[in-house]
């Protein structure tokens, strides 16, 4: 097979996900020219200073006039917006794919507003991430043996779907492949439950008067149990609404199981507060230990 | 000062407290003779092969008969059994400690069962650990520059209080004093809630007829999240049914935090979600990120 080569990458929101996919390409040495679109010049002069991106534009439609590929990797909320703003001028060669957290708002989206160009639209999700944000956290290594899932649909161009699985593939990515309303199940529960948990553990702690005091005492459990509360806000705020219907699902699940706990303790059973966390802690050695 | 001298150390319980605390000491040759006192012999005979212990007993009234240094690392729940089984063999001169994670309960059952030897008592907090429990799992450095908090009582013996003082910071921790009553408060919130909410995550997900399949999806996030759900059942069960009452009040709080958040995915409202997420985050910058 060829190497891929790719001339023009353009990558809308030059954060995290989309620096470290500009980075990985670049040492790959895949790609000739990036081009980042952003919304603050600052955050676009620090990658074009890290030599992340080498040119910075603001207007997203003209900036992928003759892109390549394109990489869509905004806050999900942002999607429409920016899916809109492209679709007249991207050339018909162009393949397109994002880096968004949910997949049926992202796929509906794009069956809406990228017009003609939806069957070179390959939705994605990177597997990856840390509690960092912005373009200085980009490094080339983010995807290296990571899961990427692609949600083709029945419509999708064969020839979009290779190139962009190859380009993930080369940042150093699992490429699989799952229906988007299965994907938005799964990191419902998986994924967007978790960041809804540990956000409001801190809330729960940084609300009360003693705040400061109790943090002060706090020791690397509960550091890592809210390690991900560190995420972006605006980020996750947009992945929650967006996969509401699935997300509250698995919120009545954990409801249950915290219920389930809370009224062991309330009645002061032991033993039923033991099976409880017996149970979780197989769990927890049974299929998440196993994996790393 | 003269160089702390304890011939012999009785440990009951020996996991990954009592274990660290018996290496901790042998490293820093404090200490003579070391007898590990517990339930089960296969967990006594791992330790006297690793060297944490010299001698293993079965008895716990036997082994403290002539004990400089008593340390009570059993989960709390057997609190009341051991010190009554003790109290009628341990010589006057003996300093008796604990590494319970509650303190209210633990006092009140020396209160009762230590008899006369109530004052040379000196609750113990370290606030150490990992999700790893059992002899095998302790290590000398685990107290190096971690908190220890003792809640010494109006009775209690100075001279007790000093050895003990002096035991734990040879152990490597800083030693901080505080009322009973307020480390169960600080400590329901900081490490007994999180708990709770990591072994309800893990179940939330583990009751699902998918659960192997959704854990294959998981990443570092979720893995994070839930590393205390690997943290000993029986022990944190007793923590809980022990701080009950403190306990409770924090699930409240934390309740209420997470139905804040709630409400607004179910209302759709992504702005105020966003600003619940970016509370919980600055909280987490300013209260915890400082101090690693």
């Amino acid at each position: 097979m060829a190497k891929l080569k790719i001339g023009k990458l353009v990558v809308i929101g030059v954060g995290l996900i989309g620096g470290s996919f500009a980075l990985a390409l670049k040492r790959a040495r895949v790609v000739k020219h990036v081009v980042g679109v952003g919304r603050t010049r600052r955050n676009l002069s620090t990658a074009r200073r890290l030599k992340v991106i080498d040119e910075m534009r603001s207007d997203a439609g003209r900036a992928v006039r003759d892109a390549d590929l394109v990489l869509l990797a905004m806050p999900v909320g942002q999607m429409a917006a920016v899916m809109a703003a492209i679709a007249p001028y991207l050339p018909p060669h162009a393949a397109v794919t994002d880096g968004g957290s949910t997949k049926r708002d992202v796929v509906a989206c794009a069956r809406r507003f990228q017009g003609g160009h939806y069957r070179r639209f390959v939705p994605a999700h990177p597997i990856a991430g840390t509690e960092k944000s912005g373009a200085a956290a980009g490094f080339p290594e983010l995807y290296r043996d990571r899961c990427v899932i692609l949600t083709p649909q029945p419509e999708t161009d064969v020839d979009a779907l290779r190139l962009v699985k190859r380009a993930w593939t080369t940042c150093g990515a699992r490429v699989v492949t799952l229906g988007a309303e299965e994907h938005d199940g799964i990191f419902a529960a998986v994924s967007h439950l978790p960041h809804v948990v540990a956000f409001a553990l801190v809330n729960a702690l940084a609300h009360r008067r003693d705040a400061r005091r109790l943090f002060g005492f706090s020791g690397a459990g509960l550091r890592d149990t809210v390690r991900i509360a560190g995420s972006s806000p605006e980020m996750w705020a947009d992945i929650c609404i967006a996969n509401r219907d699935m997300l509250l699902a698995t919120l009545d699940d954990y409801e249950d199981a915290f219920e389930e706990a809370r009224a062991a303790i309330e009645q002061g059973d032991a033993e039923a507060l033991k099976r409880l966390f017996a149970r979780a802690r197989a769990a927890r050695e049974k299929w998440l230990l196993k994996r790393s």
